[in-house]
């Protein structure tokens, strides 16, 4: 049972500086694309964790279900509370945005939740270093938000995900309790790993306040290549050899179908095109390297390497660090293309790399059965993750598949889960895809998950109805 | 409330097959060094999950103790049921040896949890890839025992901890409850991350049956050293030195002490040394280069530039395989010749590497109110992980010592404490360490844990005493 946030409006002005009331715009109650929203609530930005302590414990006294709100990104409504709830408060992480210390020996970089990525990246540019969480939104996302969904991005390959580069966490659990782990160490075996348990929680079992980041030297020398390739298999068949030949170096290794070109030429937005013909497929490589080694002469001998195999048919490599930018532009700017273009379907999915090629196979013959799409399919292949969106023929819309959408998720997941892989594989679980974890997590799992949440949120007051339902 | 094993017998010999039980002898009663014992037991060995699933919820059902033992080659009791337990029924992996399955174009290996870690590195070899976890009891150690301890080792600064070498684990949660989670994802979304709350758990939150780990390619060139320092500044410089020149190809960064060097001159095994007169400090670093590098010749070039800048007096590079196998018999033969001394007291500890000097230089000051020692100070630097471990003067022995053994622990890990660093680093809690948990963990997450233990194991039967107090 909860209560309205207004129910505590008193107390809150009581206790909570007067800055940290935030008018409840648009922003905090819709997400991007307009697919959640929120009738409204409270919206509170607090500026310490002594702050964010006193309005957790407020909320949980009360029952005022909590919305807690860093950058807005999320692509599966974590971040709208639901209409189901009554207005909740809506905890906004915009006023802690301090860089707490930086550390060039340990290589650890100590902010607030709400330092927004770019700003965190800069902060390790400024010191010569590297914090290598890079995906689309970084100029708005914030550090808080990209913990708690474990984001991925286009580095995963090489430096892992959100959580592989956090080393500790400081917390606000449901009732005020601060957990303080923010320790930058590499080995610590101090009891429960709790900071994992949070990261990727999505809000639902406390509220990040701060974490200790993991920095790396930055490599001395970079290059990136596009190299056409016949299909998926080879593909991977590419990246087994380029592991062999450029190890480590490997920054990013990204799928790319004719049909996002395709897309880019249709819609926009305007990029330079690397091949004169559009291929079915081709992939994006990004290497970089320490010390003496020269990116563009390792990736020169790639190619000639991967040519002589037949495993590419062609390539074009950066000769400049802007011509690189201008790869990873047109990459980035296949997401534009897909909005554009309005998908009926859009499907952040990852398989284990030996399925990976049945999938992009299967996926059009069942899909099939239910009308005509096209298909974009594109993403980080070195982590198994794909964005397989799916999207009406030219001339029809999103609107005239209105009533096949149900269908075609559920036969593009059913298809994911059969062949080993997950639905929800960077962009989290949110609102959106609850049914799913439902569905296909092991029930064990979802028991042992519901405990859990029970244990640190008796109340259940923490982004009630995402990941689990209410 | 706990019952004794024996009043399950009944059961235990209906629902388990005859080859389950097992005598219980020295090994599953006594810690390696005598320092933890249980007055008893009943041994069980499952072959299976569904025996593993049986038998949890047979003692759950009853109250019945279960102590989860795998290699038995943990150092801080967590495998040894305190006597303060009625007999237990002790849970061997010895029967789960299976290695389920091997993925080389996914990059994973499935196994039982009984596996011994080196037959999971030959499994690795033998499809041509790397399972990169390295440690010296590696010929009894068991993946089951390594994930519920989160092991480190001497590769962790370029492969990470155990936890980081694990994509998916098979679970018996205390009532019996099987958790399926063995996706070799690199990216999974799909609910908290029970996996990382498992390991690390030594035991009390669940019994690891199976688990699906990375493997690695396999460098194709490697290369060791050893170089002589002044002091663990200059070290720490030269790891910085090594990360710019080098890169990610570091493999360890290990710091040795001449008193390490000393204890094996005095008395044994018996090793070749580098160097003709014994240096005060010396690195041992441990290369490996993917592709066209030669790593003996990156190693060269490497130590002229340290040379160059002062910070290495000399070093010896292995020019053969056979060679850089020798330098590491030298680097784990430290804790035998340890051993053979006899410490007072012995330390797990972790620093951030910016406060890892004044340690070093600070610990022994300390010491020295309380009497005189001999420390042998070595480890995995790169990690800020150290053995520090506290010795008689030569004529005396560890029993001189016996009463200033708690003092001793007090002031190292206050000191470590005050520095920012861990008193459990990568051995774990187990029993040992429990009151330092108490006096060193944050309060906020020591609630939290007892909260999850609860919510998980609410009879709390499983490994009882260990991590969290009875």
């Amino acid at each position: 049972m909860f209560y309205s946030a207004e129910t505590i409006l008193p107390q809150l002005h009581q206790k909570l500086p007067k800055g940290s009331f935030r008018p409840a715009t648009k922003a905090y109650l819709e997400e991007p694309r307009g697919r959640f929203e929120s009738a409204g609530g409270v919206v509170l930005a607090p500026s310490s964790v002594e702050e964010m302590s006193t309005l957790l414990s407020i909320c949980h006294a009360a029952s005022v279900p909590v919305i807690p709100y860093a950058g807005g990104t999320g692509l599966v409504g974590g971040q709208i509370g639901g209409n189901d709830l009554p207005p909740p408060v809506i905890v906004s992480m915009e006023r802690m945005t301090t860089i707490r210390s930086i550390d060039t020996l340990g290589n650890t970089l100590t902010v607030e939740a709400g330092v927004i990525l770019e700003h965190a990246q800069d902060a390790a540019q400024s010191a010569g270093r590297l914090f290598p969480l890079i995906l689309a939104s970084q100029g708005s996302a914030r550090i808080g938000g990209l913990l708690a969904t474990n984001a991925g991005g286009v580095n995963v390959l090489r430096y892992g995900n959100a959580r592989d580069l956090c080393l500790g966490i400081e917390v606000v659990l449901a009732d005020g309790t601060v957990l303080q782990s923010l320790k930058g160490l590499r080995k610590n075996n101090m009891g429960y790993d709790l900071r994992h348990l949070l990261i990727g929680s999505e809000g639902t079992l406390g509220v990040i306040t701060a974490a200790t980041l993991r920095l790396f030297q930055r490599p001395t020398s970079e290059s990136a290549a596009f190299f056409v390739v016949s299909d998926p298999s080879a593909a991977l068949d590419l990246l087994h050899l380029a592991q062999n030949v450029l190890g480590e170096a490997i920054t990013a290794f990204e799928l790319i179908s004719g049909v996002g070109l395709a897309f880019l030429q249709e819609v926009g937005p305007d990029v330079t095109f690397p091949f004169e013909q559009i291929p079915d497929w081709m992939v994006l490589i990004d290497v970089g390297f320490m010390g003496q080694i020269d990116a563009q002469q390792a990736m020169v001998q790639f190619f000639e390497v991967a040519f002589e195999t037949g495993l590419v048919q062609d390539g074009v490599l950066s000769q400049s660090e802007s011509q690189r930018t201008a790869f990873w532009t047109l990459r980035e700017a296949i997401p534009e293309a897909n909005r554009r273009i309005g998908s009926v379907s859009s499907h952040d999915i990852s398989l284990p790399l030996g399925a990976l090629s049945e999938f992009i196979a299967q996926g059009p013959k069942q899909l099939s059965q239910i009308g005509e799409f096209r298909i974009n399919c594109f993403g980080h292949l070195g982590d198994g993750n794909l964005h397989w969106n799916v999207f009406p023929l030219p001339g029809r819309t999103r609107a005239d598949h209105e009533n096949q959408r149900l269908d075609i998720k559920r036969c593009v997941h059913d298809l994911v889960n059969a062949l080993g892989g997950s639905v929800a594989a960077e962009h989290g679980v949110g609102r959106l895809k609850v049914e799913d974890l439902e569905r296909y997590e092991d029930p064990g799992k979802r028991n042992a998950m519901r405990a859990i949440k029970h244990a640190l949120d008796p109340k259940g007051i923490l982004n009630p109805g995402a990941v689990l339902r209410l």
